[in-house]
């Protein structure tokens, strides 16, 4: 596994939307719920901070003006802004990030288990694509300019690719504190401990020795 | 009523979401729903188009790169994308907005009945604001620079206003198709048709003269 | 500040549904998820107790056939019934509150913002009424006397007052066991600490002493 | 089957909840959806009336003052307040009733399928009690009095009755706009058409010509 | 109360789904949430394990291949896999079970008040049938054979019985990690403690004796 | 593209749960709405029938004792029974499917967007996993043998494949009347139009030539 292919599975693999792992999505039923993010009680969620001890910058985030480091063989990078970065997201149903592609940039195929997404076109020309599910295998795209809107279905596969000269900035946003997101090259030939790679040479009608070297790459 | 405030009472009743009454946010249960704007069937949200004459269009919006109307007394425009501009949002549970404020410019105490907001400044400085609901009343504010992000939780009143030198220019981003918008001067002082002018003296501790001038103005 | 509007200001500010903060309304999953008041757990609604340990007193209250205390400038008072009072009412989304008014007794404009409301009219005669969101803010409102039964839907701005000789006495029910109630007058004038007075003044057309002698009422 | 039996039977059938069969409780997704009643569209839930046709009786009902006709061998009524009574209910996930009882009146052991409830008493003296689901089969009772409130979790066995001198008023308050009603001699004994008397008999340990009386009775 | 009355009120007392308190069924809000069965955090559902401990065997039970102990007079054995079997289900929402009955053997009538059903038949043949709630109470019955499949709504009360020759074995799957299960005998006649039999007598049109007999078998 | 690999395509392809693209899993909110299979009306979800004309018929399905159609090059077959085969489904929340494996066949990869599913072997041995979202990305597998259950949380990439010899059989349940079915190796290269193949070829690692064929056969 050479270093290009490292780093390609590095940030596919970093192309997550939070490093936590317990957080939630319910109605809220109190004013807020502002995550208590060390806390070892563990929910379906986060548990919750004393509210009296919540000050506003339990609810703010500094950090979008700058891009995110790009600096890897994808030329993307994605910096989120969920509950782990706003613990007073806890128990709102909504997150957004940040997106960042060098000119020819791209994020691969991936979907987002417990979200829909809008994608706000900031500067750049950037391309989007969704593929809907069995039997149709429908393909909807768009390329998208400054000011564009898009939105991509809960549960769908899709991407997006910088199609412009130069870079592209986006903004996307979730209905979901921690919307989760399967990359899907990483999933299948990167996954913990690798999947059987006669298996995927089949489903794939791939020759086991490319899967191979795949599962070297992710 | 002077067209200063005649004014003034508009952008406020305009500062709404959504232009269409029915709407809804549900989980989806097909891949996609998209609105049928003009169907007169009328359900808790809006019924679908066929699938097979569904395009990628019904995903799209085009018009966040200009901003909004500014010219009014409060400064403030709001653009919003939402179920009206994408029918796609159909039951997906998202919306957002471009938010516009001139030098001073400022949105007067709202709440959204139906949808927790993230702002995400894009230019400027702005301050936004919530307060609790009983006993507590507490007031949670900050002001944000360009790239700072602060989240409302639902239904609680609050408010944004530019606090810097210039304009500033937001995105609002929610987690409802239909998020609702109770501007509280209007609903208030604007209503249709107006609430009893010594019932809202005595609530508001305000004389009857002023009650009905506001009620004049909104 | 006199001791009137002291009085006046304290009323509203306790027009709250519940002096508890944690507290939720999700689909209960087992037979019951009755409340444990005193765990330092906080979760988004409130943890529960040992099922074993639970008896009927747990899903009891006593105290609805006394009038609430009117003597205040408001005239009106409320006994909530909700999962502080009822701690069996935990997950199971209802609650409810005995309301009295005197003649000419009234609660100011507020809302609910995680619950409907039903009210039913056990004594007197009382005027409810509420008021739409943007752009339409429609105010629609109905004289009810002894028997008669409203609804005002969630989250819009509404009040209720006295319109008959002699004292008022009403149910509201709720379908949440902690529905919030923000009470506009005291969320814009009478928050911890103050909205700033420039603002509020420009936001409702107001000057800025009436705005500050507002802040000292409430 | 004589006259007795057959208003035991009648009594029964009728508490019911709603006479409609057709009605929901979603999270309302607009400002409100009042049900149009006579609309030939069937969904989950009743579709609704062009907003700009609504109107206050919309949401208003007059009828709770008067007594229910008790008149049969039970000597209990109920007086529903669901969406067929109030169309503006619909989507907003609440219902009342009243409940009326001679001295010895009773309602027979029920549950509703879709909505917990709080029982309020109004007047008179009421016993209510639940059963928890297997294996604990735990029964929890408390005698009301005026004043005196008590919650009965969603689709747990319950029943109420009048065991004071005189007659029992009470308010019904659930979370559903239909929750349903099964009242289980009814169910059992009195379905159209009747259950094989052999099962029954040997499901409840009577003897077949038992069930058979039963099954004309109800 | 003889050895067989014995055994028939234990079958049905111990038709339960599970034997678990406290479980819950909301969407997930990570990847997954495995049961901590030994933790003593009560909450509306069950708190989660530490996701690093978390390995395949939590997702996994062994043993419907064995059929249950019929050996019973009801001649019907539940073998459920939930939460409590499989602590992996935990916030998926779903639950199965496998059902065995000898020839004539049958579960009494029930309902599970917080999950739908569906029934598919392995072996044998199969009578299943469900009554609406009021006023119909309309009685839907189908006889199963191998590989037939049909569907119980929510919260209604049913009944399955072996309609063949030989024994049957059929797979019960629901929409709930805890669908808990009231069966009726048990809990009219079965609970703790006990239901006035004066109460019982009236409302099912029975003598005292006969209620107190039945209360001395279930 | 030869036959073979035409046929590995379209097993994939077929490899859906639901033939309807119009299905829903709310809450039922009356005791059943059986879909109206053939109304024009466009709902999230499916429309009702009027429940006067409902039969037993609706709530039932024969046809999950025949094997399903394994002559293809995968040896898997789907019999889905959803919404489209048991219209009484609609609304409850449940769907159920019979999975057949002849020797050394196999599911491809894929996820359902709406539902968890359990696995039950009812004869034969299949090996069944599933992989996490990022960033972990890690891989739980089992090898199930007859009676042996495994759940697969909702949104998450798993596959299946008979690792016995001789056939297997299996029943997979969901928690949704339509599941929905990503299968990814045709999502990715059998989409309808394709995407381009540059994109993939950067995104897997795989030469250009490579994905075009791979979109020639899926």
């Amino acid at each position: 596994m050479d270093s290009k292919t490292l780093i390609l599975s590095t940030v596919f693999a970093l192309a997550s939307f939070s490093s936590i792992v317990l957080a939630y999505d319910p109605r809220p039923l109190q004013d807020f719920c502002v995550a208590d993010l060390i806390s070892t009680v563990r929910i379906n969620g986060l548990p919750c901070l004393d509210p009296a001890t919540v000050k506003a910058d339990d609810f703010f985030f500094r950090g979008l003006a700058q891009p995110g480091n790009t600096s890897n063989p994808a030329g993307a990078a994605v910096t989120p802004v969920g509950v782990s970065q706003i613990p007073g997201l806890n128990t709102l149903g909504l997150a957004i990030a940040r997106l960042d592609y060098v000119e020819g940039g791209f994020f691969p195929p991936h979907y987002h288990p417990r979200g829909s997404e809008i994608h706000t076109v900031l500067e750049g020309s950037m391309e989007v694509g969704f593929v809907t599910s069995a039997p149709g295998f429908k393909f909807y795209s768009k390329v998208l300019e400054k000011g564009d809107v898009f939105v991509v279905p809960v549960g769908l596969v899709h991407y997006q690719r910088n199609v412009g000269a130069g870079k592209t900035v986006s903004i996307a946003t979730f209905n979901s504190q921690n919307p989760g997101n399967s990359v899907i090259p990483n999933a299948l030939f990167g996954s913990n401990p690798d999947i059987d790679s006669d298996y995927l040479a089949k489903s794939f009608a791939l020759d086991k020795e490319t899967v191979e070297r795949l599962q070297a790459v992710f």
